[in-house]
This record gives structure tokens, sequence and C-alpha cells, in this order.
């Protein structure tokens, strides 16, 4: 059969997430920088790995909010910070809602146990400021 | 919010599962015998956990198919045989494809490595059974 | 068997741990802030995890200083420092000396390698400003 | 201060285990079997390791039977069946009884999540041969 | 700068590594049937992981036997039964001797600590058998 | 067969890391800071491991610049931020060169998975400030 292919349709970007959430613009801020370092390094292999990477998100079989609440899922699981905010924006990006993306942490919790609690604490963090209601 | 907490709707029987695939006969026959066990303990809190996990995959705010893939998905990035296996058998019932449930292990592969490898090839083993033409 | 359900006696109160140790004072303050932004999500599912937590670690066949000794074993294991710091704490509450839990930390350094040393080296700064004599 | 060093007074050997379970006669062959190879290997580091592990769990500050205890409850949440096994056999040669073992595997359950549960089907079933009544 | 994209030489064959050890005839048996059911499954993602995968360990900067040791060392870490068994096995192929592939375990012994053991003693097994002198 | 036991010939000293790259510098001083209190500390059993751990890396059959890398892949795998930057260092000190470097986190992440990535980028940021070219 074969694998996902088409690129999904982000209902916001990065920089309306930056500008309603400060967690969030941290976050991407950070991450841009250190890309910057990591893409300057020109190495290969990297290259192809983040390539197959963004492929994995495609829309698919699955749809692309689905496999991103998935990321976040895998995330939580595998306690990555980084990872968990990631999937959190782009699931956010892509019109989840607030109680899809703590349904999908939820599967982590049972499944990853207490250990992952420091790791919800700091998604809910990011989840309350992305959904905030506009004051 | 509330959690969700609606039974779902299974179109398929673990017994419909044990006699399509030998694997999955073979797994929920050990799994079942290895329950009693637990069962005849009777540890209040291991009860209280079973129940909380079961609670877990109910109808909510995502479909409980989702949910057993996303447990298919977090348990192959944990590599964890026997849940990977139970969460394909629960995906099945509930009506996932095949390529569903390819797609929920390939969000684990490219989360969690070539380390998820052997347990993706004996997942396909026994998607390859579940979804097999009938003779 | 019968789970355990008794809440230990706490020979000291979260705050005699805030009062002596700076790392601990920082630790419970941001914990707090964000288990408040958990609360405000009011999700039904976290609520009842942080419930089932909550009861694993009461009296029991295992007295509660063993339990919150064991919890920063396995916390140390896999490598969770606000785990570690929680169940540091906990365990001083309950009279734990220095040295117990100095053993707690060896079992998970033994079983998890060195992997765990970062952790242990926190760990031990936060060890000493809770059991420094006092001036 | 010093680490623990004196070696601890069992109460049953592991032929007594192996004698009293069928799970723990054919796991203590099996290791016993690949220790020997590992023997005739004869590297200088593992003997050290090995070494260092076995100091592990002397009396001291904690008793031999907490630290086996808390060996079983590091083993289960990092989901090792074989040093699950083990720290359950010692732990039994130490007089520990099931519900003790059944707490310490709770520990494990409650920060591991439900990844644990495989790994605690299977304790219970070691177990269960090991406590049972005579006939 | 550029990946690596070298195919190693290897000294032996497969076919040798299976018939000098019953170990790795049958773990290259059974991986040879479970690839054959995923070659099946055609997914092209799967693919394109396998095909990265086998560019990660060509002659580079590394040489390609230091990086198959690399991954035996990385998967005794990560305690995964069927990637030891592969990196040994290709290791051997590329002329590593037994000492130096106990000093790559030794590494995930040392950093990933006990937990490794029940590993390493089945890599000592295969390593008896592939390194053991003709009769 | 012998474990290795020959201390290794660095080529430069941690200090020379620390004047080249403020990353290498700050960590090497909070590490620093945090090993004297458990040096004050004074537990017999941490000073064996360290000693223990120490050993890991001379030289023998396998040099102790690959050992380096070899722990730098595993602690990539292994996703400590601590262990990466000690690793990255010592590879630095004995002569490695940056691409050595960036082909052993690349067997870190593909074994190891997306979740490597945060990791790598922070590995990135050290080794560009290591090997940039003097002014």
């Amino acid at each position: 059969m074969q694998a996902s292919s088409k690129e999904p349709q982000y209902l916001k970007s990065e920089a309306d997430a930056a500008s309603k959430s400060l967690i969030a613009s941290q976050f991407l801020k950070t991450r841009s920088n250190l890309n910057q370092i990591v893409n300057n390094a020109d190495n290969n292999f990297v290259k192809r790995f983040y390539n197959l990477d963004h492929n994995s998100y495609m829309e698919g079989s699955l749809t692309a909010q689905t496999k991103e609440l998935m990321g976040l899922s895998v995330s939580a699981a595998l306690r990555c910070d980084d990872c968990i905010n990631y999937h959190i924006i782009q699931s956010w990006r892509l019109g989840a809602t607030k109680l899809q993306q703590e349904e999908s942490i939820n599967i982590a919790l049972i499944i990853g146990g207490s250990i992952v609690i420091p790791h919800l604490r700091r998604a809910y963090a990011l989840l309350a400021e992305l959904y905030s209601d506009p004051q």
C-alpha cells in the first residue's frame, strides 16, 4: 500500500501560536535557532532523517490531525518536553480541540504511568495559553 | 471538562480475532490464563488500575478506534509486544483498516527509531493474519 | 488481599522542607503552580489518576516510608528529576535518614547505570540541603 | 558514610525456590547455564560489575529484604522479566510476604503505567507458585 | 559535510554465521521470514525507513566495523535482543574480534546498568558460538 | 580475556574545552560543583561505581577515542544531555573529528528515532563551538 504524501492544510501558522502563547513563542524561537546550527553543519544523513520525519505526518489513511495527536501521545509517553510542545502546537494549528489534546495525553498517562505527570503539567500550561479566550 | 465514559461498539469479538488468527488466538489465551492468576490474587490496587485502564479507551472527544490506534502507536514506541498485540486486535474489532494500523506503527517507527523494527515485524505478522482474505 | 489505605503520619510538612532547602522551595512552588493549571482544566481522568497515585503510597504491608524510598529508587532509575525531588521530600517528611535515601538511589544506580549519575548529582544537592545541620 | 557490606541471612535457598516453583526452576537453570558462558569468557570488567552488583543488596541502612523488594519494583518499572524473577525469588528467600511483593509491584505499576501489566501478569504467576500452600 | 555512502566489504556472509552458530541460524531465519511478511505489506514509509537504516552503517568517517560495534552498544543499552544479535553478526562478518565485541557491550553495561545483564548473557552465548574454535 | 586498563593520552584538557566553548564551560563548572557535593557525602558505593565507570573508557581492544564516541552514541540514544556533553568533550580531547562525532550521533538517531532530535540539536550547538575556527 502507499504511504501518505499530501501536505496538511494548516488553519493557523507557527506565528499565530507564538503570538497566542509565550511558552510557544520561546519554544519555537529556541528550536529555530538550534535548527539553524544543525542546518549549518550540513550533515546529509540528518537532512534525510528530517525529511522522512516530515513525511510521517502527512495526510494519509489517518488525518494529519490524528497523526499529530498520536505524535503527542507517543512523545508524552516517551517523556520528551520539546516533542510534546511541538505536537501540541501542530495539533492546535490543525484545529484539534483542547479536550482532544487532553485525551491524547491521557492515553500516554495510563500507558506510561505517573512518570508522565511532570510532562503533563508542563503540557497543560501550554494548552492553557493556546486555548485561552481572547480578551 | 468531562472525561469520556461510553463503551465502544465493537464490530467483532475477541473470539472472531482468535478464529481468524493463530497469533491472536495464542496471545488471547495466554493473556486470559495469566489474568485469571492476577484475579485470584485479588489485589485491590491492581483492580482499580485495571478499571482506570479500561476507562482510558472509551468513546470520548476522540473515538474509541482512534484511542486504540493511539494505544498501538504508544505501545510500539515503548516496545511492548503484548500491548501491541492487544491494541491491534482492539483496533481490528473496532473496524480500523490495515493501512490505518500500519500508519499508527509508522508514527512509532519514526519517533522510536529502528529499535522498533523487531516489534514492527511481529506486528505485521499479526496484521497479515487478521486482514487476510477469506479462502 | 486488601490494598493499603491508611494515610501516613508525616513528621514534617512541605513548608518545613521549603524552609530548610531552597531547592525544595523552588520545586514545590513550581509544582504547585502547574498543578493549579491542571486542576483548572478539570479533566476527570487526570483527577482519577492523581487519586490512584496518591493511594499508592499509603501505609500498608510496606510502610509509607519504604514506599516513598521505593518511589525514589524507581524515579531515579527512570531518570525523572521532578519525581526524584518529590520522593526525597516525602521520605524526609516521614523520617527517613540521609543514608537510607542514598542507599535507595544506589539501587537505582546499579540497576539503571551511569546514565543515572546526572540525576544522582542533583539528588545529592537536595539531600545536602534537607539534611544540613541547623546553624 | 559507609556503604553496606554485610551478607544477608537467607531463610531459604535457590534450590528451595526451584523445588517449590516450576517457573523459578526453569529461570534459575537457564540463568545458571548462561552465567557459565559469561564466566568462561573471563572478562575482567564484567566480573567487577557483577561484584559491585552483588554488593548493592547487602544489609545496610536498609535491610537486604527491603533492597530486594526495591530491586523488584525498579525491575518491574524497567520491564525486565529476568530481573523481576530474580528479585522475587531473592525477596522470597529473605522472608518477604506475598503482599509485600505485590505492593512493590504496585509502586512500579503506578509509576510505570499499564506497560508494566504484561510483566505484572508473569510476576503473579511466579508469586502464585512460590507462595502456594503445601499439599 | 557528506554522509557516508560506501558499502562495507564483508569478510563473511550471513550464511557463514548461520553455519557457525545455531543461535545465529535461528535468528536469521526468523528475521528473514518476518521481513518477507513486511515486504509483502509493501508500505512505502517502512521501505524508506529500512533504506535509511541501511545507509547508517556504510563506511564513512567511522569505519563500518566501528559503526556496527556502536550499534551493538546502543542496542544492548536499549535492551533489544534481536538488534544485539544482528549487530554481533554484522561485526563478526566485518572482522571484529570477540574482545572488541565484549568491550562494546561493556560500554552498554556501565551506562545502562545491571538491567543490561540478561541481554549480555544471551549476547555471550551467541559470541561463544561465533568465535568457537573449529573442531 | 583481560579488560582494558591504560589511561588514554588526552590531546587537550577540560580547561581547553572550557576556554573554547561557553556551553562546555558552563557544563563543566556545574558538573564539578555537583560532584563536590557528591564527594562530600562520601558514599562508598557511589565511589566504587564512579571508579568502575572511569575504567570503562580506558585504552583497550577498542581505543579510548572509539569508546568515548560509543559513549556519545549510547548517551544520545538514551537521551541524557549531560552525558552527551561529557562524551563530546572527551572525544574532542582525544582528537575525534567533528564528522566522527556527527556520525556517532547519527547511529543514535536511526536507532533511537526522532525523539533523539532535541538532544541532537543541543549536541550540535556544543560541537559548533568546540570545532569553530580560531578568529
